[in-house]
């Protein structure tokens, strides 16, 4: 029997609108990787009645089987912050004062130069009777995890997702010794999964293409939806790393095999291209400078984002005028004059522009239109030309149109990673060019 | 007697946390400017039984009062996709084809190159008999608004948040009808809201200010957060345009004077500093050049995502190396020896050298640790420099401080923000001068 959850948000600042819920989704996947479905989110005020209302909805739903709530919000010391009195009123049980988390609290005000605390800040040291305590290693509210009557195991966190996802271990584990003992004797199973990743094809082309994959239920393959790229999750339960090989290897070759004309690569963990490129680049020792225009500075700082950029990043320009272009980049003026800023030979005189002045492996130029003006017939919003400029006189060109109707941020991200992927192939050639070179070197 | 509303997103994807639900947050806002109080979030998975679960749970709770229902997801053309279906079974009305819609689904197909549809895609042009289509400029599919019997006001929008942005208007209308049909004879007021800027100071600083204000029911005062500066949204309910300035000027002129030190502007529509720095530029005629190290590109992204950019934007550089700084902004090489790459007299050196090669009004250099390597103890991770290089000899030199505790990305962030800031009250004393000369010009 499968166990099922709901996740409550606790808070009227969500129900006016002021902050996104972004833990629900950060829960679920966390459940749905444990293998518990998720049913429903839930968001409330800090009303205990609505809150009362709500559980006795759910429970009256999952009468007698096991069934799991977590809470995020209201463990602040606020007289608004009430889940753990709200909780322990709906059980009927006393709130008593958990030491360990008195402690806790005392230690990170001291720290802050506060000794005398108020009752509000001790009010977070209260917890049901018969719960346990959930510390928080990044913050004053401890959570709850308790196994109340009727087959609930309930557990609380704050709202801070830092704060919740530094305390999801210690519930993670609690939740596996409640699927370990719903069906006791059976070995426990962990979760593996993988991302394959593709570019220059939508999600429903994908869904189109493994249409038949979706029902499978171990291995499972599911589309995984992220800003601009898509990905293909497969997972399978499996006792150790070699039994999920052994359904997850035959799996992704199938899916590759349909979709080779888009696939990039597969990783154990979701990542943003720029990461991926990033680590190329420092496998194959090789450098990057940018010269952008359209994208205006975007590009430079995706690459940036990457910790530990500096080993390969060195300069780049966003030369957004023509005079830049010229007198930074020494892209011939007449060019500009008789094929446009965005045009081929433009991009291509940017590319070698700044690899020569960054003495870099690789220079990148992209001159478009982000929108939304500036369009025209010949050159509308949503076109640009992006070029490479590599070792050895390397030179790619490519043509890239985006969707006009988005806005101007998505426009110049649509660009960003097309020019991304561009390298990202170049690296991976390069990269097994070097592994077949030493490997004639080996033998 | 106010009207109540609960919204509802459709979708297992949520539920698996694949996407995170940042439509209830936007509607919620929206529904609260217009008075009307959201009770609950929900989230449900794309199965009709669990949908008409929660609408029994909801319509037991409202019974006989007026009740809005938003819905969001569900409406693409896919069988996953199933709201309508659901809602049009649970009230019983049989579906009926929309001429208007369809005719609008086959020429968004038709302009791209596809005049054969599936059944799947006429789908989208169903609506419950009595409903009305809520038109959708932005995508196929439409949504509806519907007066349901047992008082309930339902609208569907699309799960795709630049589409439900784009229908709001239409159901904002109605609501707006059914707000005046509610209390008849009573004049209609409207929502009257203006945001007040404040940079440097918490929330929770600012809310320790104003804390008397809050409880204010019109005007109403509230904290509107959002990334990295903080805003108050004060509005009032008004007959027209000088009813509402004469409850919100002295309110405004209030909270300015508590909070003077920290204020920046006032506006009517919540905005991100660069789309102010960018309408002063233009207002100023000038022109801004940035030479980046530690925000990588950031910031000219951010100036550049302000459309019509092109006209304060020339040229902008990101010198992540030393030696670019040097070849590139002309930064001596010994103050880089004697100082630090992250250090006053450089960041002053790349300013003076990025106004003077792009020949812009201002320069801007920064530099710092952005982490969450490279930090030390004299120079730790959320250390930086910026200088502005003006005009005049004008030049201005500051010291920030972010949390290093915060992600690389945050602290890019936060530093960009630091450096908009400052050029933002550069602008502002410049526009200021710029007023009092042409108003001595006039006398």
């Amino acid at each position: 029997m499968p166990i099922v959850a709901d996740i409550i948000a606790v808070g009227t600042e969500l129900l006016l609108g002021e902050v996104v819920n972004s833990n629900a989704a950060w829960l679920s996947q966390q459940l749905s990787a444990l293998g518990i479905h998720v049913y429903y989110h839930h968001t409330v005020g800090d009303n205990v009645g609505r809150i009362h209302r709500l559980l006795d909805t759910i429970l009256n739903r999952e009468q007698d089987r096991p069934h799991v709530l977590l809470f995020s919000g209201g463990l602040g010391p606020t007289p608004d912050d009430l889940t753990v009195d709200a909780l322990a009123k709906y059980f009927q049980v006393p709130l008593i004062h958990d030491a360990d988390s008195e402690r806790h609290i005392r230690q990170l005000f001291y720290q802050r130069g506060i000794t005398s605390l108020s009752d509000n800040n001790l009010k977070q040291a209260l917890r049901p009777e018969a719960a346990q305590v959930v510390p928080n290693p990044m913050g004053t509210a401890p959570g709850i995890w308790w196994h109340t009557p009727k087959q609930v195991y309930l557990a609380t966190f704050p709202g801070v997702p830092r704060e919740l996802k530094a305390m999801w271990p210690t519930v993670q584990t609690h939740l596996q010794d409640v699927l370990a003992a719903a069906e006791p004797g059976k070995p426990y199973l962990r979760l593996y999964t993988r991302y394959l990743h593709f570019f220059g094809i939508g999600e429903s082309k994908i869904a189109e293409q493994v249409n038949d994959l979706f029902s499978s239920e171990n291995p499972t393959v599911a589309p995984y939806v992220d800003k601009a790229h898509v990905k293909l999750r497969v997972a399978c339960m499996a006792l150790n790393e070699s039994d999920a090989a052994r359904l997850l290897d035959p799996l992704e070759d199938d899916i590759i095999q349909r979709l080779s004309t888009y696939y990039l690569t597969t990783s154990t963990e979701p990542f943003q291209l720029e990461a991926w490129v990033g680590s190329m680049l420092r496998a194959a020792g090789q450098t990057v400078a940018v010269a952008e225009s359209c994208t205006g500075g975007l590009i430079s700082h995706r690459l940036t984002n990457v910790s530990g950029s500096s080993s390969f990043t060195l300069l780049n320009v966003v030369t957004y005028s023509n005079m830049a272009k010229v007198n930074e980049l020494h892209v011939p003026a007449d060019i500009i004059l008789s094929h446009g800023a965005v045009s081929v030979p433009v991009v291509l005189a940017m590319a070698r522009g700044i690899r020569k002045k960054a003495k870099s492996t690789y220079g990148i130029g992209i001159s478009g239109v982000a929108g939304p003006l500036g369009g025209t017939d010949q050159k509308p919003v949503g076109l640009a030309y992006v070029a490479i400029s590599g070792p050895n006189n390397q030179e790619l060109v490519q043509e890239v149109r985006v969707n006009p109707r988005t806005e101007r941020e998505d426009v110049k991200y649509a660009f960003s990673q097309h020019v991304l992927v561009l390298l990202a192939r170049q690296l991976q050639q390069s990269l097994q060019t070097t592994t077949l070179h030493s490997q004639k070197t080996v033998n």
